[in-house]
């Protein structure tokens, strides 16, 4: 049954929607808006009517109206009926420059584009502010999971300080398939290949470049701060072994590929720290039990306390989900004219360099058993000033395993320390280096 | 630093703030708008200037400034001077009146009122809507999670299907210790009492009106239709015993008080229904690991697919949080002369009644142990058309425990099982009765 609220909305003129990009996420965008158009005109006030896709290759498109494939999105988004724009192609240029042009010429813009956002965010803000129009993108950052609306709104009013989660699904499937399998990483990497978790070249997703776009995003709205890739510090999971994730499980944790963004402070001035790494945490920790290719994202904040968001972070339909949310946002802003919040950057805090982050080491060792090595190994720790909090040896004949956990301190001195330790000679394997987080703070 | 947008903004007339109630969430925004007042001006666009408290008893409130409190709420919402007014009073009224008034001379509302906005939300947004005003209620549900704007906006997009979450803290940390320790009703509530998690009156809490409350508002946002108090079927936690508690352990499943919203249908109808009861859930489940006072909801849309948002359901600082995420969303709306959205209740959905909702139940049975017991229970079951899933029969001598566990069938038929059963004379003690959620769908 419908309300006279949406029989009054439909004899209304319909906002026109421009699609720049078909692949999985654009076709279910398409899809979905035909499918709830009458939902969707409901909740905006007036329908949205899709009036143009541009894809590259338009005979490839056979599940969406042909008379809407267009190869020239240049042409689509400078349409002066054009009202919002969708961008789903992904990576800098040629997207820049559209959605440049789409937000000059009066049009708002709705992106899951992480990499152009993270690069170059404050160039697209400040077109969509000179021109009184909204730039929309919580589909950038863990699919479907509403993160972005919650950090720039819901605690505009809270002071965050600490966002840590697992942002990338093929990371944390081969991750989770290496902790239950005890495959390695190529074994794993091979498996998500096959199940279409991981793309034909995973770098972006195994490198950690994807998870460092979405970092800078999140602490960029967390900290009310520009944050760009370049800010982030980033480690893929690349060099992670069957040997580090055993480790991890001896110590009762689990290795994931977190991103971190933390405000922090050094000589009485506030700093944000931005980081993507592999870390061992603990099993007790809500992330720990982030299996499969899901995403979820820990936030603290001072009066709100710890939040967790938890879903899925990729596909097409749930990205659509976050898309379409989005456009429902923006088209009723138009409706009404007015605008959603812009860019809020005002705080301008610097970012602490990686080797002032205090974080803190796992690390094991292979020794010889010999009197005098563990004298020595806790020496090279003192020396950088780091102190240890656990031990743990187990002799195996006339060579030893040393695993220690230290207590944190910058990582430039973790660093100093284990590259000390790689030049005894006693050391007869340099075994498992990793960073854990997630312990109770010292 | 500061950017020159705040430079800018501290020079523009700030918004001035009514708060209604000043117990633990009312001082904690007090507190907040002192502490943060830099930072909200920033991103507002103007400071915010809190103006007047309505307090019962000013010689009570030595935290805030004596200046600004008073006994009169009526004049102080009736204010020309106020632009926005924060209401944590809670109760139906005199603050229904309080906030018509507040809405019907332009002030746009700010309310942590569950119970209001339950039973009458209808009557505040007409009037919010009549005035072209604001009326925002995050912290009604769940505290400082960010739910009502992530199914308000983020999922604007999506078909909401399932709303179920632990949403009452003081029944979740009851439930949690009888689970841990063993203990029954009386003694975990006897604890809460102690620790300050149930109030000197828990009836509101243990007899899920606040709950009941809570799915009210969820499911009116989900389904875009208007859900009362009223329209929600309810049942506390007092009757769960320790069997109950022990009887769900040994199926795997431990005790949750749910609320459970969702989009249903019969005879060709979309309907909603909405409930409040406890309810066995496998540990498997990510609501299980929900513990003490902790708040989760999980949602799940047809293509966002499964989310969940957990944090602190309570307490001055988080509900505060809350709070002041709303009124810097109202407040920047003032500042751009603009409104967000408000009541979206177009689908009109019908509410079904609980004896047609499709449950499941577990049933636990003490029998004199002899031949055609099994039959004959078996019966009792297929004469009301519930299929039986699961039995399990542990024999005691002359007496046996049957478990059973039933699939999914209409709530009404399996109350007449359960009547039935208790009819029979074999029964020698009718064991633990409950629902059972979150098993795969049969």
């Amino acid at each position: 049954m419908m309300s006279s609220s949406t029989e009054g909305a439909d004899k209304r003129a319909p906002l026109k929607v421009a699609l720049l990009g078909c692949g999985v996420v654009g076709s279910a965008v398409a899809r979905l808006l035909s499918e709830q158009a009458d939902d969707l005109a409901a909740r905006v006030g007036v329908p949205l009517e899709l009036a143009g896709i541009a894809v590259r290759r338009p005979n490839r498109h056979t599940d969406v109206p042909a008379e809407l494939l267009t190869t020239d999105a240049e042409a689509l988004v400078s349409r002066p009926d054009i009202d919002l724009v969708v961008e789903v192609i992904g990576g800098i240029e040629p997207v820049r420059s559209l959605l440049l042009t789409a937000l000059k010429s009066g049009k708002s813009v709705v992106s899951a584009n992480k990499a152009l956002l993270a690069e170059d965010g404050a160039t697209l803000h400040a077109a969509a502010s000179a021109n009184g129009v909204d730039l929309y993108y919580e589909a950038a950052v863990a699919g479907a999971i509403p993160l972005l609306r919650p950090l720039r709104e819901s605690l505009a009013g809270d002071r965050i300080t600490r966002v840590i989660g697992i942002v990338n699904g093929t990371t944390n499937f081969i991750l989770s398939r290496m902790a239950s399998t005890g495959a390695g990483f190529a074994e794993a990497l091979a498996e998500a290949t096959e199940l279409g978790y991981a793309e034909a070249d995973p770098t972006a997703d195994v490198d950690g470049f994807d998870a460092a776009a979405k970092a800078a995003i999140l602490a960029g709205l967390a900290f009310h701060t520009r944050v760009t890739t370049a800010d982030v510090y980033r480690e893929g999971i690349s060099g992670v072994t069957a040997a580090d994730v055993a480790s991890a499980a001896a110590m009762g944790c689990t290795v994931k590929l977190l991103a971190i963004c933390e405000r922090t402070e050094a000589d009485g001035e506030e700093l944000v720290s931005v980081r993507v790494h592999p870390a061992m945490i603990p099993l007790s920790h809500p992330l720990a039990g982030v299996g499969d290719a899901f995403n979820a994202v820990f936030v603290e904040a001072e009066a709100a306390g710890s939040l967790m968001f938890y879903g899925r972070g990729a596909g097409g339909a749930p990205t659509a989900s976050a898309v379409l949310g989005d456009l429902v946002a923006v088209a009723r802003n138009r409706v009404s004219a007015s605008r959603g919040a812009g860019e809020s950057a005002y705080a301008d805090l610097g970012v602490q360099s990686m080797g002032d982050v205090m974080t803190r080491y796992h690390v094991a060792l292979d020794v010889a058993d010999r009197p005098g090595v563990l004298a020595t190994v806790a020496s090279a720790f003192a020396d950088n000033g780091v102190s240890i909090q656990t031990v743990r040896q187990e002799g195996r004949g006339d060579a030893a395993t040393l695993v220690l956990v230290t207590h944190t301190a910058p990582d430039a001195a973790l660093a100093s320390t284990v590259e000390r330790l790689a030049q005894f000679d006693f050391i007869r394997r340099a075994g498992s280096v990793m960073r854990v987080e997630g312990l109770p703070s010292d």
